[in-house]
């Protein structure tokens, strides 16, 4: 194997048979590739895009580069639901209970923070105890007791993807679907799972601003899950204002109790439900989704998600007291209200620079060796659509400096649009993407 | 300067400014940018291209990452050639003595053989003696001396561009119009020149192997000539055939030798008039190339270029007796005559392989370390056009090694046509590209 040669084929715009892509590597793994050649070689990817077949072929390579957890002797179909990030997104919470109570085992393994994105791993690690660091015998053992387990990529999981996500990060080769697809696709098909719901967030707070490279990620996802064997659908929803009112951490969780104990917040529970639907169906708990948003429904009126989601939490060491009575939890050192200077609706919001504020208030992390604060954050009061007058709260930042509070302010004032007209919100699901293609997404939701 | 955002700036298709450019390279000399972040830039400009204002400062910031020589003190315009590299192209050994004997000094500061390329260099160091590696001082002492040095790239010359040349190698962006332009002109500028004149060639000998792609390089190394303050002319030469007849090191040098004694040889001593002519009228001794061709053709006509020849070898340590009798040389070990099979004309030649085949015999390297032998190479015997008899020799293979033989023979008896036509030679030189443009080159050359 040439390195170079192996660069300039694809530069050329060459399609990579497997052996290519797993002997490239496997010398970059051994250090007989260069971290300048994989440099090259990622750039030359962005550029050139893959074929299905490279794609999947890359996926299988980066997912053998490490463990791959058996999960067979745990009885039933395992079902993941992964998103591709955004703001306010807690949908795991809620998602992950409401399925284990429903009788689908759901092995879940999550990211922290990135960019102006929270992660699953950092709303989790602000209630008190939780651990997400369990070995692969403890989270076998965590699925099996209680149907789910909630934990971070141990060391062990596609090393491969490790190392490439950290170059692709500092020399500018993010945003290639391909290579989005084959880190996300090598991770979760490691934990085990036999079906997986994707999560494609399209708009300006998601990675995929615009809805046709959302559905190119959402196809290339599918299509990597049908050629490993696993049955994949994709839902592309909506990241053009926050999911939600909450972005933060442990704001996020108590907005997700709150839901677990019946609060309908309806552009959160839409995507919940339509997700949680397709997971019991691809779960063979339900007849189509339809029959699944349902079930889902009902545990969550019959306070059985609820009840599920404190035993996961008590399982995993978490401290289940301060969810019963989250007034327990301290409460952020600063806050303040954004008031709104004029009458009309809320047209749209920038929510990219919401989730900035969140982070820069400490919610996220800029540098690797930040420490999150898990009371810091943002309660956005309004929502696409929403009636404000004169003097209405708009949102309330909560923050551990009180210095902090001024900027974020300012900032999300000018991240929220008034006009004088209501607009049109727009469905929070938009469209449906499985092996036989895209499909509009027009199924009514009942709370 | 964050380094992740100026790739992303270049991968995007930005136009980077020229404080950009000059930060990121600096960057990278300081170590502050990674070879790996380089490597993904490279690439990036592989697909991007850059503006002609790019190019020409990423070429000041590469000049100006080494010494750049002031040969100020030297009296009269200093002119040198460049050739972007082909097979049995020996042109700069008898154009520099042809030219510095018409009273233009010529700062020449060569290369090596790269892949199927021969290099001056290597040719003047098959004469037994000769020193290529002058220091400063001794460089310029030459010029004064004997109005000619030959020498290679020293180690205070561009930096920048040697440590890019090197990472380009192994991460397949070398063919890059900006980044080989860039490369060319940051070492010539760094010499002291006045004014050059390009040799670009085109041809299925040569680095661009269509006429568009080399038109766009010399109109790009135009381009930076002339941001410079140098002016540049360029002229567009065939390498869809060797140049001349000798193919190698030694056999290079005696082939110049004779036709610096007034053997003509029309597509080599064209490339050479033109080239001199261009020379000697940027270098304020002609009115326009054509007097320059005249000038050039009675300094090789009175025998001043073959004593200029001999001067600056004697100068440079170099053995003048066997110049003048060429037999004292060692002998190839081992000959062998390639006879053709069949009668008809040759039609074409597989430019590339005849170097290739050079390079195996152990005139270039196939490795750095490599060693030439200076005796290895081919005598073509035949041009385009030229008709051939069943039994004619064709080709004569020298090597070192007896079993290079067989193989040789093979690969160049298959990469001469013979057809029944005489078919187009076509002219050695095609086109000319100044500042204004791009020109037609049909100026008959008298020999």
């Amino acid at each position: 194997m040439n390195p170079v040669e192996i660069i300039r084929k694809k530069r050329n715009g060459g399609v990579l048979a497997p052996e290519e892509l797993q002997a490239f590597i496997a010398g970059y793994l051994a250090g007989d590739v260069a971290e300048y050649q994989m440099s090259a070689f990622l750039m030359a990817v962005f550029f050139r895009g893959m074929t299905e077949e490279e794609t999947s072929g890359l996926t299988r390579v980066m997912l053998h580069s490490g463990e791959v957890i058996d999960l067979s002797a745990i009885p039933g179909v395992k079902v993941d639901k992964h998103s591709t990030g955004g703001v306010g997104d807690k949908v795991s919470l809620i998602l992950a209970p409401i399925v284990a109570a429903c009788g689908v085992p759901v092995p879940m393994i999550s990211g922290r923070g990135l960019g102006h994105t929270g992660g699953t791993l950092d709303k989790l690690e602000s209630i008190p105890g939780f651990r997400t660091r369990l070995s692969t015998a403890e989270y076998r053992e965590a699925i099996r007791r209680t149907g789910v387990a909630l934990i971070g990529q141990t060391e062990t999981i596609a090393p491969a993807d490790r190392r490439m996500y950290a170059l692709r990060d500092v020399t500018g080769t993010v945003e290639s679907i391909p290579l989005i697809a084959g880190s996300i696709m090598s991770k979760k098909l490691a934990e085990g799972i036999d079906a997986l719901v994707l999560d494609v967030k399209s708009g300006n707070g998601a990675f995929m601003r615009s809805d046709a490279d959302a559905l190119e990620l959402a196809r290339t996802l599918v299509g990597i899950g049908a050629a490993m064997g696993k049955r994949t659908v994709g839902f592309l929803t909506s990241m053009d204002q926050p999911l939600g009112h909450a972005v933060g951490n442990w704001c996020e969780v108590v907005e997700s109790v709150e839901c677990l104990r019946g609060r309908t917040i309806p552009d959160l529970m839409e995507v919940t439900y339509v997700l949680g639907g397709a997971m019991l169906w691809l779960g063979g708990k339900a007849a189509d989704i339809e029959e699944g948003m349902a079930l889902c429904r009902s545990a969550v009126w019959s306070g059985r998600a609820y009840e599920k989601f404190l035993e996961v939490v008590r399982h995993q060491g978490g401290d289940t007291g301060v969810l019963e009575h989250t007034d327990r939890y301290p409460a952020p050192r600063f806050t303040a209200e954004l008031v709104s200077t004029c009458a009309g609706f809320v047209t749209g919001f920038d929510t990219l620079a919401i989730g900035m504020t969140a982070t820069a208030l400490g919610a996220g992390r800029r540098r690797i060796e930040d420490v999150i604060d898990p009371t810091a954050g943002i309660h956005v009061r309004c929502k696409i659509g929403t009636r404000v007058e004169r003097g209405d709260i708009l949102a309330v930042v909560m923050a551990g400096r009180g210095e902090d509070l001024p900027p974020a302010l300012e900032r999300i004032a000018g991240s929220i649009t008034i006009g004088q007209r209501p607009g049109e919100p727009g469905s929070p699901v938009r469209m449906m993407v499985d092996e036989t293609g895209v499909h509009p997404w027009n199924t009514p939701v009942q709370y």
